[in-house]
C-alpha cells in the first residue's frame, strides 16, 4: 500500500507557465494554424489599447513571413507610446503580468496572459526567442530584446538587451517564429477586417507572405479611453472588501465614500446605519461578523449604477452602421446601443445591428458577428452565449424563417461591452452565459427584430400596394367602357377616381388601332421630375412630344423623355406603331410610381 | 498625452489567485447552485484518486447542510491515505498545487487546482475558512486546520493547525461553506450516481440536506492505479525536450533509453545516426540546432505507441454494461473498448456502449453520458467534442431517427481516458476538438451503430416472422378443414407442414365444448427443455398431466409444467375450462418459440 508519505513526495508547485504550456489549448494555441491569428490578435489587441490609452491614432503594421521550409514569422508593429525597457521584459516573458488586470474599465486585454502566450507558444514548438524592439519617444534610443520565459518559474529569461536606432519616435513592434500553415489566411484577413470595422480611428496594414492589405480609417478621431471607476457597492464580493477594508485607515463614512463608486455622504450614512455601525470606526479595525453586516447593508440601499459612460467605450449605433455598410452590401441595416446594465456589479452595454438583404446570399443560415470590448470573436460560435440569445429569439415573429438560428439574407452583429467581459476561456473565444447579459442581448434584437419586420412589412407592402394599383388602373377603365356602352353615353374620364385612390405618378401605356399612347398622371401632392424610358421595336419617329434622345441597339429603340409635372396634371405622348417592349419611369421613388401596361 | 512611464507605473503581476478569483466562472463556480456541484466534484475526484494510488476501496461520503438561512456546509470524507500535514495547507491553500500535474498516466484531477478554488470561493463569496481534517494510520493522530488562501500571492493563510482524535484511522475530510442553493440537487446526484457506475469499486454515501441515498459497489475489486510514464518520442515538443536535455549528464544514447518511452538502444542508435549526432555525446552539451535534429529524427523514426495498458485504466465493456444496466433498463446494450491511440504523444483510449429500448423514452434525442477519465462531465453538452462527434454519425443508417443528434429510445455513452485529457477550460466539462480522439469516438460509435441496426433488424425480423407463424398456424388447420368438409374425406394431420415452414417449439391453445387443449410441437431439430405457464380463471384440476405446481392468485390460476421433448415430437395438456387467460412458454430462446392462441 502506497502511503501518505510516498504520496507527499510527487506534490509541488505548478508555475502558471508550465500549467499553459501543457494546456496551450485554453489559450487559443490549439493548433500552429490557428496560432498565427491568436498572435496576432494578441499583439494587435494590446496595440489598440495603448494607442487608446496615449490618444494615439493607431497605424498597426501586421506581417506574415515565411523563413524557411514551414516556420513562419509574425511581426505586429504599432505607434503607441512604446514600454519602459525595464518592464518590456515582464509584459513579453510572464504569463499574468499586466496593466489592465486591476482597473475596472474596458479593455480589450484583461489578463496579462495573451502576449506572453505566444512567447511561450514559440519556444515550446521551435524554440527561437521573441524579438521585441520598443522606443519611449523621440528623446530617448528604441531598446531591443530577445526574450523568452523561463517556464519552471514563469520569470523572463532576457538574452539580448541593446539599445539600437530606429526611425519610429514612439511604438512597439514584437517578432514570433514558429512552424506553421497559412491555412486560416481567410480567417486572419476576416479578423482584421472586423476589427477595423469596430475599430474605425485605426489603419491596419496587413502584408501576408508579400500580399498587402490596407484597412484604411474611416474616422479621425480617437475615442476616449475609458477611465477606470471604483468598485460598485453592489458588486463587491465579501473576501474583496474584507482585502480594502483591512489595510484603509480612513473613518468608515470616508471609506465608503473614497473607495467605491457612486457613494456619497448620505449614502454612506445610510449603509452605515442599516448595517449599525459608528461612522467614525476605521475601516481596518471591522471584524468579520461587522464587514459581513456592512456587506449586506451595502447591497441593500439603492445606489445609482456604476458610471457607464465613464468605464465604456460602446461603439456608437452611427458607426457600427457606417463600418458595416463599408463592408456588405445592404437593404436594410438598424444598429442599437442599449443603455448601459450592470451584473454582479460590472458594467456593461449591448450594442447590436441587424442587415438585411443587397448582397447577403438568400439561402443558408444568417450571418453573425460577434464582439467583445471591439474585439471580434472568430471561434466556439456555437459555445456563446450571443448564439444562443440569437437562437431564442423567435425570429419567425419578425419575418424570417428560422432552424434554430434565423434563415435567409440577414446579417446579426453583436457587441458586448464591458468592465469584464465574462469569457469562456482564456482565449476569449466565446462568452459565457450570464443572465444579465443574455437578457439585455435578447432585448436588443427584439427591438432590432421588429424594425426588420416593419421594414419587411413596407417592402411587402409595396408590392401589394403596386400589384392592386396596377389591377385598378386596368379595371376601372374597363368597367367605364362597358357602362358608357351600356347606357349608350359618352366614356367618361376615369383618371380622378384612379388617383383618389392610388395618390402615386401613374404611366400607363395603351395601343389601339396601329397607335401608342402613353399618359402619365401626377396624382401626388407634388411637382414631379423624371425620365420615361420606352424601349421597343417601334422607332416612334412619328411621336409627338419627340424622344429628348434615342438610342437604337439591335432593332430596338430606347427612346427617352424628360419631363416635369405639377400636381394632378398629365402628360402624354403618342405614336404610330405595334405598342410592343416595356416603359420605366427614373428619377421617383419606387413607392411613388406604378407602371401599367395596358397592351399586356 | 499619457506616455509609456506613466503607463509603466500602473504594470504589475496578477497572482494565479486573484486570476481564478475574477475569472472564477473558469473552475466552475459561474454560479453558487453549480458552486455546491463543483465543490463535491473537486473533492470526489481527488478522494478516488487518492484510494486508487493507495488500493483503498473508496467508501465517500458527502453531505450538503443548510447551516442558517441560505448558507450551505458541503463536507466530503474519504477513507484514502490522508495528506501529510505540512502538506494540507499546500493541498488545500494554494492553486496549482499537486502531484499528478507533472505525471504522465491517466488521473481525475490534473491541475491542482479544483479544490483550493472552492475554498478561494468560499472565502471570497463567505469569508468562512476551508476545515480540514486529514489522518494518515492509526499510530498518528489526526490533524485539523482551519485554512484560508492569500489572494494577493496564492499562498495558504492557516489560521488554526491542531492535532485532535478521530476515529477514522486515515482519512481526509474536508468542509467548506458558502451562500447556495438546492436547485441543482437533481443534477448532484445525477453526477453522483453517474460517479457510481465508472466507479464501480466506490461506494458513494449522500446526505443531502437529511435525505440519505446510498450508491452501493458493484465490484471489490480496486482497478489497478495507472502507472506514471516516460515521455513518448513522438509526443514531446522542442521546449520540453530542451529543459529534459539540459539537466542531463548522460550520453545521448543512455538518455535516449532512460528519459522517454519505448525507446531501446537500437532505436536510439537509429535516431542519433538519423540525426548524425555522435551517441557518446552528452545530452547536456547540445546547442538548439542539434537538438532541432534530435528533436526531427526522434519523430521520424518508427517507434511503438506508448504503453497505454500501463498508464491508462479503461472500466472495461464488461464493467460499463454493468453499471448502466444497474441504472436504466434496456432491452438492448452493447459496450466497446477501443484499442489505445496517440494525439500529440498522450495515450488514449476510447470507450462507448449504446442502450436501447427498456424504460428509455421513445420520444426527443438520445440521452447522452459524457465521461472523462472516470469522470460524468455534467455541463457544456452542446461545446463539447463527444456531443459534436454523435451529431456526425449517420444514425438513419443504424435504424435511428436524427435530428443533428439521434433521437428515439436510445442512450450513447462514451468514455475518454486519457494521460492528458483535452478540456475546453479548467472547470472540465467539455473535451475540446482533437482529430485523432473525434476519429476514434467517431469509429466506436459506427461499431456500436452497426451492432445496434443488427439487433433491430433481428426485432423486426422476428416480430414479422412470428406474425407469419401466427398466421399460418391459424390459416392451415382451417383450410384443412373447409377442404376435409368439401371432398367428405377425414381431417388431415397438417402438423408437418407447419413444423416444416417454421421449425420452432410452437404451443397452441385451442377451447371446444368446454374442453381446453393445448399442444406443444417441437418442430426444431434438438430436444429442448422449457416450461409451460398458463394464467387463467380455469382452476384445471381434471387436467391430464397434472401441473408440476398451482398458484393461485385472487380467483386465477398459474398453472406450470416442466416439459422436455424430443425433435418432432408434441406433447399435449387438456382440462375442462373455459380457455381464457394466457399461455407463455420459458427457457427456449424468443427467435425460437412462437406462441398461437386460437381461441383469440
Amino acid at each position: 500500500m502506497v502511503i501518505a508519505e510516498d504520496l507527499a513526495k510527487q506534490q509541488r508547485s505548478i508555475s502558471v507557465a508550465e500549467f499553459f504550456e501543457k494546456n496551450k489549448h485554453l489559450l487559443g494555441f490549439d493548433s500552429p494554424t490557428r496560432g498565427i491569428i491568436t498572435t496576432v490578435k494578441e499583439a494587435v489587441d494590446n496595440a489598440l489599447d495603448a494607442c487608446e490609452e496615449a490618444e494615439v491614432l493607431p497605424d498597426i503594421f501586421v506581417a506574415i513571413r515565411k523563413t524557411n521550409s514551414d516556420v513562419y514569422r509574425i511581426t505586429v508593429e504599432d505607434n503607441g507610446p512604446g514600454i519602459v525597457p525595464k518592464n518590456v521584459p515582464y509584459v513579453f516573458g510572464k504569463l499574468l503580468y499586466g496593466s489592465r488586470f486591476h482597473q475596472i474599465r474596458q479593455s480589450r486585454g484583461q489578463q496579462g496572459i495573451g502576449i506572453s502566450a505566444a512567447v511561450l507558444y514559440a519556444q515550446l514548438t521551435t524554440g527561437v526567442p521573441a524579438l521585441v524592439i520598443s522606443r519611449t519617444g523621440a528623446d530617448v534610443r528604441a531598446h531591443r530584446f530577445e526574450l523568452m520565459i523561463k517556464t519552471e518559474t514563469n520569470e523572463p529569461d532576457i538574452l539580448v538587451d541593446e539599445e539600437i536606432d530606429w526611425d519610429r519616435t514612439h511604438g512597439t513592434r514584437i517578432e514570433i517564429e514558429f512552424k506553421s500553415t497559412l491555412a486560416a489566411k481567410k480567417k486572419l484577413l476576416e479578423y482584421l477586417r472586423y476589427t477595423a470595422v469596430v475599430n474605425p480611428h485605426a489603419r491596419i496594414t496587413a502584408d501576408i507572405d508579400g500580399e498587402i492589405t490596407v484597412f484604411e480609417r474611416v474616422s479621425s478621431e480617437v475615442p476616449p479611453c475609458p477611465k477606470a471607476i471604483l468598485p460598485h457597492p453592489h458588486g463587491i464580493e465579501f473576501g474583496a472588501l474584507k482585502r480594502i477594508a483591512a489595510t484603509n485607515s480612513d473613518t468608515l463614512d470616508e471609506f465608503l465614500v473614497n473607495c467605491f463608486s457612486r457613494v456619497g455622504r448620505k449614502t454612506a450614512d445610510e449603509i452605515l446605519g442599516l448595517a449599525q455601525i459608528k461612522p467614525r470606526r476605521k475601516a481596518k479595525t471591522l471584524d468579520s461578523d461587522e464587514l459581513k453586516r456592512l456587506l449586506e447593508a451595502m447591497q441593500q440601499v439603492k445606489i445609482p449604477a456604476p458610471p457607464a459612460q465613464q468605464c465604456l467605450s460602446p461603439i456608437s449605433e452611427d458607426l457600427i452602421r457606417k463600418g458595416l455598410e463599408k463592408e456588405v452590401q445592404l437593404d436594410f441595416i438598424k444598429a442599437r446601443t442599449r443603455p448601459s446594465a450592470v451584473f454582479s456589479g460590472h458594467s456593461f452595454i449591448i450594442e447590436a445591428a441587424i442587415g438585411y438583404g443587397g448582397k447577403l446570399p438568400a439561402e443558408g443560415s444568417a450571418q453573425i458577428l460577434r464582439f467583445a470590448n471591439r474585439v471580434p470573436l472568430l471561434y466556439q460560435q456555437g459555445a456563446c452565449a450571443i448564439t444562443n440569445c440569437i437562437s431564442q429569439v423567435n425570429w419567425k415573429s419578425y419575418g424570417l424563417s428560422q432552424q434554430g438560428l434565423p434563415v435567409g439574407p440577414a446579417l446579426i452583429m453583436v457587441h458586448v461591452a464591458s468592465t469584464n467581459v465574462p469569457f469562456t476561456s482564456e482565449s476569449k473565444d466565446a462568452i459565457a452565459s450570464i443572465p444579465e447579459i443574455e437578457r439585455e442581448i435578447i432585448l436588443v434584437l427584439q427591438e432590432l427584430g421588429r424594425e426588420l419586420k416593419a421594414y419587411i412589412n413596407r417592402r411587402d407592402r409595396n408590392k401589394l400596394q403596386d400589384d392592386r394599383a396596377r389591377a385598378i388602373c386596368s379595371i376601372i377603365p374597363e368597367i367605364a367602357r362597358k357602362v358608357s356602352d351600356i347606357v349608350e353615353l359618352p366614356l367618361v374620364d376615369t383618371s380622378p377616381i384612379e388617383g383618389k385612390i392610388m395618390r402615386k405618378l401613374v404611366a400607363k401605356k395603351r395601343t389601339c388601332d396601329g397607335k401608342v399612347s402613353i399618359d402619365v398622371h401626377n396624382y401626388t401632392a407634388r411637382e414631379l421630375v423624371f425620365t420615361l424610358y420606352n424601349l421597343s421595336r417601334d422607332s416612334a419617329s412619328d411621336a409627338v412630344p419627340k424622344p429628348d434622345f434615342v438610342d437604337d441597339f439591335d432593332g430596338e429603340y430606347n427612346k427617352v423623355w424628360k419631363c416635369r409635372l405639377e400636381p394632378g396634371t398629365v402628360w402624354q405622348v403618342t405614336y404610330s406603331g405595334t405598342g410592343d417592349g416595356s416603359i420605366d419611369l427614373r428619377g421617383v421613388e419606387d413607392n411613388v410610381k406604378v407602371v401599367v401596361d395596358l397592351d399586356v
